[in-house]
């Protein structure tokens, strides 16, 4: 399993990826057959899987740093769906033959920020070297307490549809990583980079819903099609007000220039925030926790009785996103 | 991420995989952003991933319900060398653009084979279609008593060595499954084959080591490298004897026949037996658990206080299989 340059498994291990572990003794320095963690007394383990191939999800050229970081913020912001706290990773890397240990050096440096900033130990992996094109599959770990449920099914008739954040930043940011959006000045490019390489889970919003929210889930396919996820898995429909849907100055801008449209913002995917719903009478309490973290929440819809996904767009024709965003769930 | 054939991930979870996760409530029908699970009060969770790609750990047209059925009893088997029961597993997958929907059936139904059999639901997974070589990468999670410890890093001096089951059946089997080891009569090739694809996770016996085991690995490297990482771990040394190590019918009628020799079972690995130390007052007591659950177990050898690993072959040549042994320990 050598690869060229950077040695073999257990070279690897020892350089990259046991100081990973140093926060996690149940790790185990990640030399034993699996690592042990302790799941609190009153919680309940919580488990997420993503994997991402180069080419697919993300550019073979993308920053090594930002490659780590945002498989870990995706699989985190799933965690935080449920309103669960980090336990522990497990990584499972297929390099490609031509890595170099630089290449290493920056992945490693890019797993150890978010390790840190989330409190999120490296516990376990795998390394293979020389199978195709680079994959990833991290499984993030994580806890809930036992008493408490925030899936996608628990949406009723009459919540109040919310989501956090700004959407459209995700697909916008690829298309600067691209280079087929263009004509924005350097900040909102910028910006819009930071977005879709590194997105923010709200781990901490996501706790904070539970007791709150009836249903959530992240936005990653995109926020109609996530927001039909919610609608299939709870038995209800749903009444999407376009317009209210939060953009970013930066959004905003790419619009007004004529780069793309709301409705691709509302399809994209890749926005990583919580999209949820809750009983109106909750609104107060939401927007004070909500200013409490600083976290922009912005109510968008409504949970109807059935009927399907409408997507009110504001000039009256109804059903033009709506359609396209019925693909995967009706 | 349609893979041709097969429909796209929301069509491959409902009709291959949901059914998978039936028994396990938390797994959500494996449509949710996460799984949860319970870790019984008392019980500490143990966690381990393996990645196997198409072409380096397996070959591109073995069975495919056999692909399946190896990867969960090869991370079962990490499991069992830490004490550890199943709890679920977590299965991602990288799907060739060719992959039929007859091989999903078959690989779908070895999944449900072992899961069946080994009680490890599936409770979570993803899968990309068109990203490179079948890869796959599962998760598995296992609980153990929170006051048990049963790892690599125990063993003392004093110890003796065993080792469950025969050993050099895997790499024999992968001769077979190559077509490189020829001669043999079709049952011993059957065997070895078997062997090869479906090797035993020692669950229940490994449970039944804790409280006994002072250090325990799954051979899986092979038979002189795993005892080295216990060495390594422990901080201590071994004394091997080569021609105690036990041997399958099938592997004396190899050795017979001039197909391998010896050194050649003794780190060919893959053979997913239990390799420990134990204190040689608890003989008695390994014995009757082992004849308890009709599983052989086989004393080959003892730890020393260090001097690294020696293997005895019972000819003199004593260091010839340590130094083949020695590479990725010393």
């Amino acid at each position: 399993m050598a690869a060229n340059g950077i040695g073999d498994e257990f070279d690897l291990i020892a350089k990259y990826f046991a100081p990973l572990a140093a926060g996690a003794p149940g790790a185990l320095g990640l030399t034993d057959d699996a690592a042990m963690v302790d799941v609190p007394a009153g919680q309940r383990l919580v488990a997420a899987v993503d994997t991402v191939v180069a080419g697919i999800h993300f550019l073979g050229d993308d920053p090594p740093g930002d490659i780590a970081r945002k498989i870990i913020r995706v699989n985190l912001s799933d965690l935080a769906a449920m309103g669960a706290r980090p336990l522990g990773l497990l990584l499972a890397l297929v390099l490609p033959r031509d890595v170099t240990g630089d290449w290493m050096e920056r992945f490693a440096a890019g797993l150890k920020a978010d390790i840190d900033e989330f409190h999120a130990p490296l516990i376990g992996g795998d390394t293979v070297a020389g199978g195709g094109p680079l994959t990833l599959t991290l499984t993030a770990l994580g806890t809930v307490p036992a008493n408490q449920v925030l899936t996608r099914a628990g949406a009723l008739a009459g919540d109040a549809i919310y989501v956090t954040g700004t959407i459209g930043d995700g697909a916008l940011g690829l298309g600067v990583a691209k280079g087929t959006l263009k004509g924005l000045d350097q900040a909102h490019q910028n910006y819009l980079l930071g977005r879709y390489r590194r997105p923010r889970p709200r781990l901490d919003f996501g706790v904070r819903l539970l007791g709150h929210a009836h249903a959530a889930i992240d936005v990653s396919d995109g926020l109609i099609a996530d927001l039909g996820h919610i609608c299939t898995c709870s038995g209800v429909g749903a009444r999407l007000a376009a317009q209210a849907v939060p953009l970013s100055d930066a959004a905003q801008a790419a619009l007004g220039l004529g780069e793309g449209k709301l409705a691709d913002l509302l399809t994209g995917g890749d926005d990583y925030e919580l999209l949820f719903t809750a009983p109106p009478e909750d609104d107060t309490a939401l927007r004070a926790m909500a200013s409490d973290l600083a976290v922009d929440v912005t109510r968008i819809g409504s949970i109807t009785d059935g009927g399907g996904l409408e997507v009110e767009d504001g000039d009256g024709s109804e059903s033009r996103i709506g359609k396209g965003g019925y693909r995967h769930f009706r």
